[in-house]
């Protein structure tokens, strides 16, 4: 039998707040065995872009990055955010240890080409995965905490999606152990109607998702979280979730199925 | 025998120059066997700070570190310059990895108190490093390359001088492993004359540490640096130098004696 490994994704909404991103944690803490936390970055670059004069630009929800704002983003995601999260869990008794995907070569990508004539800047599309450090650090008790910036191994780090990075590192691992993947964020998981907790959809299969997406009934960045977390189910993680912050074992949220 | 490790500390000088870094990771890169970096800040954090409106206090040559001033040394250190030499060094073929002294548990400070009215704010002074997880990283033949941050352990990053942390690592690896210390900076080692090359002094150890300061031919921030390698030297460290990072082998270094 595989060992159970739990990787847990945090959207950037919930690591800015001081009070969600410590109820996290909590639940993070608790979970017992091997486990990784891959963290979003959220508002917090925009803020400290806008504050040095640095516009943000965005492309259909996605930010554009120029050799600024890379420097913002490694700056907030890599070092404020990333080692805030791990002092904290230090305090809390987990070995963390902070990592981009440059850091052990562990995530490598390459620059988004431009496409429909859109240069996304400095965004990376990963390549592979070094389980192999991964599964060198987790063996030794250590907890990796991934920022969302990867690699091209010529020297240059790369903005990276989260959710993507969660669900490539989730299959890399796959190989090695039996992952259970949750994304968490601000909602109670996938809902038909974001004011009504009852709205919930429990099970999302590919069927359930292109209906759902064809009837409208989900859309704009719920449609490629569920994306990642089908392509993690389909490659081999056994267990994948879209839940709340506060429901990190997603007793009310969303499973994925095949 | 011990298994050699050099352990190499860079001024921010020399980190926030572009081409004088890219020398100096050329001739880390060249170093055989085991090795280790630490990098200072430098003025990139003061220049950050200010684009972001915050004023930098300095009080005989040390940075108050006041709530907002840690966030930007964490962002600066830990993310943008820490970030940037890990991924240069990938690119070099070098399995590197950025740490800050809560990542592992590597480097647990307590914040400095608060002596003859002046408070550093944030500002750590270092309790233990943690031999074991660095061994760890250098067992596998990872380089670690280290921020001048630490942690309290209760969660709470502290701004820490880099040439402390350089030698506080190379004493706690000196337990396990043959250590030579290389300090890097700018000038062609401890001069006499800034400006005249012929004026670097070859050798140093206790009494002429002394004898040099009281006839007030070394100064300012000169002398933590040596009270920093002597320290080294008399805690079992090997071989500590003071050297131009041109010349990291300090051929025509300043060598440190006991």
């Amino acid at each position: 039998m595989q060992t159970p490994l739990t990787i847990v994704k945090v959207g950037g909404a919930v690591v800015e707040d001081h009070e969600k991103l410590a109820q996290l944690l909590h639940s993070f803490c608790s979970i017992e065995g091997l486990k990784l936390l891959v963290h979003g970055g959220g508002r917090k670059a925009t803020e400290v872009a806008t504050s040095l004069g640095i516009r943000t630009c965005m492309i259909e929800g996605r930010r554009i990055t120029n050799d600024d704002m890379l420097k913002v983003v490694t700056m907030v995601y890599g070092g404020l955010v990333n080692k805030q999260i791990v002092a904290e869990l230090q305090a809390r008794g987990i070995n963390a240890i902070g990592l981009t995907g440059a850091d052990m070569n562990i995530i490598k990508s390459h620059r988004r080409p431009v496409v429909n004539g859109i240069d996304y800047g400095f965004v990376g599309d990963i390549d592979r995965v070094n389980a192999r450090s991964l599964d060198f650090l987790l063996g030794s008790g250590t907890v990796p905490v991934i920022a969302p910036l990867t690699h091209d191994a010529m020297g240059t780090l790369l903005n990276t999606n989260a959710d993507t990075m969660a669900q490539s590192v989730a299959v890399a691992l796959s190989e090695s152990y039996s992952v259970r993947l949750v994304y968490c964020f601000e909602m109670a998981g996938v809902m038909l109607h974001p004011d009504c907790l009852d709205s919930v959809i429990r099970y999302i299969d590919t069927a359930t998702f292109h209906q759902l997406k064809a009837e409208g009934k989900i859309s704009g960045g719920m449609i490629p979280k569920i994306e990642n977390a089908l392509e993690a189910i389909r490659c081999g993680v056994k267990d994948v979730a879209i839940t709340s912050f506060k429901d990190i074992e997603a007793r009310e949220g969303t499973h994925i199925q095949i």
